[in-house]
């Protein structure tokens, strides 16, 4: 019988969860886009200014997925909410019910911090939609997400006047 | 001549980014949803765990707009970004320049904060859509957003084994 596990990441957790992020971004095509270096994990995850917070799904005793979420806000609601940036189980260590369970850790994260949403961006195609929707996540229809970046945020912000 | 003014949200400026929250909500004819507080905004903004940032636009010395932002996290850059919430200008100060003024000042930002990104979700009929395009966004068409809120995420929370 296997036995699975979630729990909070730690500083000795950086290289492991670096790994889990390469994976993800092979799986969604996009691993040429990863510049993200341990130092980073290390400086952003567990540094005196924390960008966000880490859980990681193990399967006897060994890392097979992480969920990677920080704190958003809702002026509507009044209070902030959580974003998931990332969640990926390693493709060997599926069906053990391991991202059920991140999820479920994640909500319970939200409500015991008064929060009033958990929010994420999905790829189209990817099947993890089918997922959320069965956990109860609804597609946000309305709304288009839209992104400054690069060459075009370095100008916009030229042309501040200070 | 008027005079245009960026600057950043103060503790005493709490009701006023309240009221301009209900203007916006207003705007998207989503007033109904609006349940925050000038307590909320007070914590939230000006307290001792601050979850946004807020900039204020004003026209000859009246607050006529807002931007209201915190910051997010790319796990393929490795680096924070900014999302930014709100942006909202009320009608009466409408085209001279306030909004692309605050953009710039939220550019400039990102950029200082070697920040990778700058966020946003629009609402799909919200002509703000062109604004953003000319500033040099684009609609992340491969992205769908999804949420998990109210009674959905506490049953979630109540699968969590702890």
């Amino acid at each position: 019988m296997t036995s699975a596990k979630i729990r909070t990441a730690k500083r000795e957790d950086a290289a492991t969860i670096l790994r889990l992020i390469r994976e993800l971004a092979e799986f969604e095509n996009l691993l040429d886009q990863v510049r993200a270096r341990e130092a980073d994990i290390l400086r952003d995850g567990f540094g005196p200014t924390p960008r966000f917070e880490c859980l990681l799904a193990e399967l006897d005793g060994r890392a097979a997925g992480f969920a990677l979420y920080f704190h958003n806000y809702s002026t509507f609601e009044g209070r902030a909410g959580l974003y998931l940036e990332d969640i990926y189980i390693s493709p060997k260590a599926r069906g053990a019910g391991l991202g059920q369970a991140m999820m479920a850790r994640l909500a319970a994260i939200a409500v015991e911090r008064n929060c009033a949403r958990l929010d994420l961006w999905v790829l189209h195609w990817n099947p993890a939609r089918a997922f959320y929707g069965k956990l109860g996540f609804g597609h946000m229809e309305d709304w288009l997400p839209y992104r400054l970046e690069g060459a075009g945020l370095r100008k916009l912000a030229g042309a501040d006047k200070g």
